[in-house]
Order: C-alpha cells, then structure tokens, then sequence
C-alpha cells in the first residue's frame, strides 16, 4: 500500500462509529445497497464503472499511525474508537453488478454486509468512486453509440482534476471509447494512449512546414497533423506533400467541423491520400457526434464533455442501510420515511429479464422468493469475509458493456431525455 | 515524493517533446499563459484557487524508472526523448495570482517560462488542477455571499471523485466555507473539519430515541442531531428533552426547508431550546441558499452542488503559448488564427484599477510599457529557476477572497447569469 484511502471518508462516518460503539449498536449486522432514485438528466440507462477501483481502495483503508495521529490530534474521535480504527479490517460481504453492465432507478449496483460499523466506514469512499466513475461511464456510453464504428479518443485530462481524469479514462474504455490522451491510466490501468499533437507545436516552428517536418522526421508519416493553425487548405497541401499519402491522419480542433472535413476529404482525395484519416476535436459531445454521422469523419477526440458526464458530473447514487440486526439478534428490513426521497427496506436480490427476441425487458428486484424463470442473476460476490475475489481485467468489463448495450431495447439509444428503457418491478 | 505526477499528462506532450527534440526546437524560450476566454455559466467572476496544488506536485513532477520503463515498453516516445525525460527537472519561473483572488476574462492567472520542452510537459496537469479547482472556488464564492454570515459545512465528497473530494474541500476553504466533511482534506490542508449523523445511524438503532441517547452519550449535549428520519416534531421533543437546552443543533434534510425551519424554531423555542442552531441540508445551491435567507437557519450544509461547481464543473481554462523563441534567438509574440478560440500573443502583464471608493473597475492586461498609475499588479513569482518561492499559508488565501468579494462592484453578487463584473481592457 502505497497510501491509506482510510481518510477519504467523511468525518460524520467516524463520530456515527464512536456512538454506536458506545451504544454496542455498533457490532450489529446490516446491510448496505448503492443505488439511483433516478437516472439524472433524463437518461435511459446507467453503465456501471468503478468496482474494480472499490475493490482496490477497500485493500488500502487501513488506519494507521499517520492517520490515527490525526485524529487523536484534532480530537475527531475518542481513543476507544480510535483503538476500534487502529485494528480496523472489512471482515464483510460485499456484492455487485458487474462492471461494464447497466442499472436501471433502484438497482442495488452494490450490497455491502458486515456489522454497522465497518460497513458505515466504507460510505464515503464507495459513493466517491461509483458516484464519479458510473457518471463518466455513463455518459461515455451514449458517445461510443453516437459515434458507431467510428473511434473515439479520450482527451478530457485537462479539463477535470488530475486523478479524476485517470479514473474517467478507465470509465470511458469500458464504455467503449478506443483510447485516452491520459497516460496514468495507460500505465495503471492498461488503457491505450493515443495522442495528436497541439497548436503550440505549429507555433513554435517558425513555420507550419518546419512543425510538420519536425512531427513526421521523429513520429513518422503515419502521424496525425493538427491542421487547423493557420489556413486549412494550404495546411493539407503541405501535409501531403511532405508525408504523401502515407499519411496517417489530420485533425481539425475549429470551426464548423461538418462543413471543414467535407473539404478537406475531397481535397485529400484529389492530392491521392485516400487513405489519410480526417480526426475532429473541439467541444464534442454526443449530439455533436451524431450531427456529424453523414460527415467524412474517420474519429473523434471527446474531452470537456465526456470528464464532465455530459452534463450529468455525478450518478446520483446512494448507499442505504436497508437491513439491519435489532436488538433480539434478528435481521429486518429499515427505511427510513423522509419526504421525497424513497427508500425499500430489505436486502435485494436483482434479476434481469429478456423478452422472446433477447432484448433486457424488466429489472426485477425481489426480496424474498426463489429466482424468476429465466432471470439473470446481476449480483456477484466480489468480497468474501474480507477478501477480494471479484476483480476482473478490465477488457472484460468493456466487452460486457458491448454486449450489454446490443442487448438493450431500440429505444435505449436515443440521446433526448426520456424514461428509463426497461421498468424496474418489484416482487 | 510518495508518487510522481509526470505521467498525469497527456500523451501529446510527450510526442510533442520528441518531435520538437528533433527539430531542435525544444531547446527555444518559450511563454504559456493560462486564462480563460469566457465565465461559462454567466458568471460575473472566477476564483483563482488549485495555485498552491500545482506548486506541490510539479515538485512531484519527475520521470523515474517507473514512469520512464512505462514509456519505452508502450513505444510512447524513443530513447533520446526518455533520456531527457529522466532528467527533467523544470527550471523556468511560474508566476501566477494568488489564491483567493478573483480572474476575469482573459486574465492570465498563471505564466509559465522556460525552454518550450520544458513548459509543454506542464500544460496537462496545470490545467487538471486550476480548471477543477477555480471551478469549484468560484461556485463555493457563490454560496458563502448568498449565505452570508452563516456558515457553509461543504460535505460532497461522496459525489465526486475521491481526491476531487479533497481538493473541493480545499477550493471551498479559501472561498468562505466554514469547515469541511473532508477528513483527508483536514489532514493535508488543514480545513477544519464537521458533521453530524446519518439516518442509518438512527435506522440502526431499536428507537430514534436510542440513537439520539447514543450520540449524546457519545459526542456530548452540543452534537447535531438529524431529526427528519421519522417524524420532526417527535424527533425535536425527544432531542430538547435528551439534550436539555444546551443542544447544539439539529439537523433538516428534507422536505420544504423554509417551512420545516420555521416550524422547528417556533417548537425549540416553545421549549426553551434557544441557543439550539437549526442546520438545513438537501441538494442546496447558491439560489437556494439565497432562498432561504428570510428564514430561520443558522447555517447550511452543501453537497453535490458545491462539488460539480453548480453547473460548471470545469472553468474553461487554457493554457497557451504567448510568446517564443524564433530561430534568430529573439523572443516574439505568436498566436494561432482558428475560427472562434481569439488569442492574442506576447507575455502580459495584468493589474487591476480601482475606482475611488476603492472598488475593482478595470482589469487591465498589457503587455508592455510602464504599469499603469494606482493599478495593483496581479502576478507574483511562484516558481524561480525552478525552485517554489511563493507558498503561501490557505488561511491567507482565505483572507485575500474575503477582502477581494469585498471589493468587487456590488453587481457582481448578483446571482443571475450576465457579464464580467468588470471589464478587461488591453494596453
């Protein structure tokens, strides 16, 4: 462990844990569920990302000196509890839907079981990662649809916190974005990089030919040429002239980006560079990629949006206590009853159901009974007392989520706001 | 260092590097500035903050083994490109604003200078950390003039990132926030931190009543107790009886807030509770915050809103290069020519003119001559010859935005969308 994520919790966390070890309610069973009220932004589902990174940081929440030493130092905790911390280890279950699938309002995308007290630790931390990760994936999800066959690059580091960005790349491949500029998350995670090249490098050469020359002599013609510094046209023809029709690829990062690849394709063929791919950049967002369906585009670039959600930065999940051990020792289900914000008590048990033709028709949510004819269990054990056993490579998340989405009903991709595509049932 | 941050850069910029290396390029003086061309949102103002964030980790900003033997195995970039990546160390000068101020358009709010090679490697993680940051600082500003005198507890953690978490709490620090959630952003940064308890802390408990007991037992008569689990008025009889009057607070996190305020402060007050303080939480922003002035509330607590910049998450920051070497070794203005994105090159130099009552009127960036007469200049050296010269304590960031809101024209607390509070002019 290279760092404790133990402190990426809320301070309420630890004083709930003081009192409840005071009370001795602390060390009775409960259950916990991540899950959405709603699909925000009117989306039609939601893609799941993140687990893999729960699992992670689950090995690392561990109190040590350095963090015990501040607590005791700002008093947020008493020093029994700081004993309770010290020895602290999730000796749980924690189950989920797995990464790259989809959740529909309600579907318990995560169920965490131990006592109250090392459940209650892991709230902060899990919603963080599902909360952010599910967002990105999300929104990725609709941009690989809009987008077809055509790649799309991750480029949106610059735009969100640095370690955001490592984490919104990873989202982003699963939900079947091609590669990232990010090259932490090519390095930890395993995601391709890719990358064009900037303005500032056209700039920096006292002319647009000497910039090109310089990126082709050290990366081959097989590079891309940010083509848009200067003039356009003038750019094409000195890209062609100095790479031939080897060229790998342009990039337009302005304008109107239909209108400009048109051109420059038809330019392209007429210098004989068939094959030079055209790649567009500049605030794309899914509706912007799917305007650009009829162009000649061979790829997108996709930053602001895609590290933003798309207008939708957070999942709108929560982690509820939906079960837990009374005093005589027995598990019940809890809700509580707060205005507008419901809650179903009980531990779930999620299927998904297909109609005759294969597509997802139902999320069906029960809390008791024997599984339904032909549901497909979409829990699976990722801790067992404690111990990581669920992790998976992270192309296996990615081909899920393709699978997944051919799996949807029609209805599903389309972009406007709407309902979610399958209705979530309880029984 | 625990862990390098050069590989939280885009993969461009290194490719970039390789390609400028071969031209000879890369050794070339070359000026990034980073600004923002517009206040997305229709924001009257930014809040510089993340400054002292880039200081530390571009302290981190090193290629070891890891990093380099990551880039030769992925064929990123060649050999000699690694061999200068292994001993990079940046040794230009940073200048910037200070913490806590505020930016306008086109305000340069960070220079950097230094070889281009050198300068380039910078541009990805100088703008992950100043577009989430500033982002988040200059919503959080938002909220604590719309709060006034009442403080603002920020507890979003669990709706962003995990370390975003940390770095919002940071932002929101420096633009007025009382204290954080955030124990991680407690412990490196110092930002006092709070909070009160979880409706599965009462759930978990046999009766409301127990779990109050518990968190009094525990954490003494002044804790927050949350009284909307069940019902309010029961759970404000059981609280003042528990408590006595000494209570420290209640917590409300549902339902009509104004109306729930009233209500809870005419029943605390019937039963002698005065000096309990009402604390009113559920997806607030700024407008509700504003809405909820007339009411009696004696302070908020923010979540999701403060930590996705409540509708910007990211600040729409650039980061550009202004001026460089040319191959005749004299230093010139550049700025490239696409449709839409205006730049306008040569290093600036930005004050800001007052009017006589001492309120901001005019930002002023030139980028030559004498300093104009009663302007305040804006940039400080932060970086010399590659050494941190201008931290600064977060508390004195703190400090510099209250006095800097303070000094703003009155329109710009306005909460609507509209234009740049003052204007930028160019000398």
């Amino acid at each position: 462990m290279t760092m404790s994520t133990a402190l990426l919790t809320d301070h309420y966390e630890l004083t709930m844990l003081q009192a409840a070890l005071r009370s001795g309610a602390a060390h009775r069973r409960a259950v916990f569920e991540v899950f959405a009220r709603h699909l925000p932004g009117g989306r039609r589902y939601g893609v799941v990302a993140g687990t893999g990174r729960v699992l992670d940081e689950l090995e690392d929440f561990r109190f040590r000196d350095e963090e015990l030493s501040y607590l005791r130092e700002k008093q947020v905790v008493d020093e029994p509890t700081l004993a309770f911390l010290a020895d602290y280890r999730f000796s749980g279950d924690v189950y989920g839907y797995r990464e790259g699938d989809v959740y529909f309002p309600a579907s318990p995308i995560m169920v965490v079981e131990g006592t109250f007290a090392e459940a209650v630790l892991l709230e902060t931390l899990t919603l963080s990662i599902l909360n952010h990760d599910c967002a990105i994936a999300s929104a990725a999800s609709r941009m690989t649809n809009a987008a077809g066959n055509r790649p799309i690059i991750e480029m949106g580091s610059r735009r969100t916190h640095e370690w955001s960005a490592v984490a919104a790349a990873r989202a982003a491949y699963i939900a079947g974005f091609a590669s990232t500029s990010n090259l932490m998350a090519g390095k930890i995670y395993g995601v391709p990089t890719a990358g064009t090249a900037a303005h500032a490098f056209t700039l920096l050469h006292d002319t647009e030919r000497a910039a090109f020359e310089a990126q082709i002599a050290a990366l081959g013609p097989e590079t891309t040429l940010l083509i848009d510094t200067y003039e356009v046209p003038e750019a094409v023809r000195t890209a062609v002239e100095l790479a031939g029709a080897k060229l790998g690829a342009v990039r337009i990062d302005s304008g109107d980006l239909a209108a400009a690849a048109q051109e420059v394709r038809e330019q392209l063929d007429a210098l004989g560079a068939f094959n030079t791919r055209i790649v567009v950049t500049s605030d794309l967002d899914e509706y912007a990629i799917a305007a650009l369906a009829a162009a000649p585009v061979d790829g997108y670039g996709v930053g602001t949006s895609l590290v933003t959600g798309s207008g939708v930065p957070t999942a709108a999940l929560v982690y509820k206590m939906v079960a837990r051990e009374t005093s005589a020792g027995v598990m019940e289900p809890v809700a509580k009853r707060s205005v507008g914000k419901p809650s179903r008590g009980g531990r779930k048990e999620p299927y998904r159901l297909f109609d005759e033709s294969g597509h997802a028709e139902t999320e069906l949510i029960t809390t008791s009974g024997p599984a339904p004819e032909g549901g497909v269990p979409l829990l699976h054990q990722l801790v067992r007392d404690g111990e990581v056993i669920g992790r998976e490579p992270l192309g296996a998340a990615r081909e899920r989520h393709a699978r997944t989405i051919a799996g949807l009903p029609q209805e599903a991709l389309h972009l406007g706001r709407g309902y979610a595509a399958i209705a979530t049932e309880f029984a």
